[in-house]
């Protein structure tokens, strides 16, 4: 017997996240790679849309996700997280079938990746262009060049070129702000690719991050593009200005299971569990998702006056409405909410798996 | 083949985790119920370990977890959440067997539920004693008293008392302020006992929340309590002062994998999909973990100089620590974090359901 237990849902928008796929495939210059990074949908599935489009070759972030997509068929994966040293025994494990890249930003971790990883994998050195959560500074030559070193002997290891990730993006305040971060980032990454060309003729440089991969016009400055949460986008995109309402492909479904009118909010059986619990900052208030109106076709529909989910608890979420949103509402009414993070809420919530 | 994918994992303190059961077993009081929360461990085992001190009604928060309990053999459990109707058909395939309590604060709830559910089960009304998530406001007696009048007639739902939780204590900034909470929310359940007691002769108060049911030295003012979180404990209660160091039973183990001398921030490979994303404020900085110390045995020790976790990405973690630990810890080490929120870092990480 299959249970209903109506748990929240996701509801997908399988032709805008097609077109969102095919948008930035499009976008990404000629002669330029494209190698979306998967950690956004983690489904199979979508990844056939990918692969439909021509894309044989991704990013992960972890080897529980490698294993994933290896078990679907990818052959061509960067593990885009400083390398774990633990993670050895799984590359060995696969890396005979499977070309993976790594990513270094420590000699002890590339000495002992040379060492004991025992098929031909990629390597690229991890740069920080300002988003300071892991790197080496563009300018930290001394280090940069002593993990150079070990490439200028025979090795399994090819030395790949220089990757970065521009997370600061999500900090930015205007879309001029993140045009600003990419165009920095490719004056830093271009200069390391400028000094170290001459003896490693095939390196490249690697660029990844939504906001200004939709942002920017033109995406041909780095060798390749690793975007993600393009797939889906979310609140916080919309919010950057990375995508517009109708770009959103996700929302999660949930229940109203009570009703409060002096505080004009509305409770849903849908918490941390299910959208997880990252939050943006709108007028000055915590929030973590925004009430769409659902159609009877399965598609959604902003309200013209917003609704926001402003707490989250394991299973409750409560969002706070105008009185004629909340005069509509019913007990037991199915409502959609565009979660602040998609790349989580599918996490959490994925059957797709 | 089984692959170590070397993920982030949990360490539990089994000793300390039955401890903390057995010490607030002990705590209730005669004559009163104990019917702990399992959303917070959501574990077959665990719950065995609640049985082995002679506890057989539990409670929970979504048919989800009832049916996972109700396969691992319990057979009295209230889903505390205020009741969705599209739960009806979950209750009727199991109420035969399990007797539920379910809550309702809505006519229109109850209505449905008295017709359509099939087999006998319990009602409780929920109470909002201040923490304003759900609940009816106990001096909202006209609702009540509305509610209480579908109990009058023949039902095969039986009116089970009233129930609330006392969330609030989590905002409180003082112990006396949780045991303020406690006693204010016992005042306001006794009124409505009093009230409804002749016409219900049955009917208890049922109260539940960690902090108090942790500080309050007597547990005999409610005829049931459901506090859950206290068998992990976590870096939240012990903020709050509902624990000691020494209380807490499970932390999340994770590896180190790049250090940023710069910043003294060490990174390692936990983020909101393990961890999950709640967080406190210490000394004015957003908390999202604490380091400790691993010992050899697989215990673990608070450091003398606090470390804490202060920024959480998908799969990253940042941990800002002092340079005296700085120095001692190294890329490729497997480290210790009390999570903030417990429950969370359980339902993402456990291998135990």
């Amino acid at each position: 017997m299959i249970l209903n237990l109506h748990n929240p849902s996701l509801l997908l928008d399988e032709a805008q996240c097609k077109a969102n796929i095919f948008k930035m495939a499009s976008k990404i210059g000629k002669g330029c790679l494209f190698r979306p990074h998967f950690k956004t949908h983690q489904s199979a599935q979508i990844g056939q849309w990918f692969r439909d489009c021509g894309i044989d070759k991704i990013t992960v972030s972890s080897p529980a996700m490698a294993h994933y997509f290896i078990e679907n068929g990818w052959r061509d994966i960067t593990i885009a997280m400083p390398f774990n040293m633990h993670w050895i025994p799984f590359v060995n494990s696969h890396a005979q079938n499977v070309w993976f890249n790594i990513l270094v930003e420590d000699e002890f971790v590339l000495k002992k990746c040379m060492e004991e990883i025992i098929f031909p994998c990629g390597v690229f050195i991890k740069i920080d262009t300002g988003y300071r959560r892991t790197g080496l500074s563009p300018e930290d030559s001394l280090e940069i060049n002593n993990i150079l070193n070990f490439f200028r002997q025979k090795s399994r290891l090819k030395f790949m070129g220089f990757l970065t990730h521009a997370g600061h993006t999500y900090k930015a305040k205007s879309k001029d702000e993140i045009i600003g971060v990419y165009y920095n980032a490719h004056v830093l990454m271009s200069m390391l690719k400028q000094k170290y060309i001459e003896d490693f003729p095939e390196l490249i440089i690697s660029y990844g991050d939504t906001p200004s991969c939709s942002i920017a016009e033109e995406l041909n400055h780095f060798d390749e593009y690793r975007p993600g949460n393009f797939v889906f986008y979310d609140l916080m995109q919309l919010e950057i200005g990375s995508c517009t309402f109708k770009d959103i492909a996700l929302i999660v479904l949930c229940d109203v299971i009570a009703k409060h009118a002096q505080r004009m909010e509305i409770v849903v059986h849908c918490g941390a569990v299910h959208l997880s619990k990252d939050s943006i900052e709108i007028c000055g208030k915590r929030v973590f998702g925004e009430l769409v109106s659902i159609k009877s076709d399965n598609t959604w529909e902003r309200l013209t006056e917003r609704a926001y989910m402003t707490s989250l608890s394991q299973e409750h979420g409560i969002i706070q409405t105008p009185e004629k949103i909340f005069n509509c509402i019913k007990i037991g009414d199915t409502i959609g909410v565009i979660p602040v993070h998609s790349c989580l809420s599918m996490h959490q919530l994925s059957n797709l798996r």
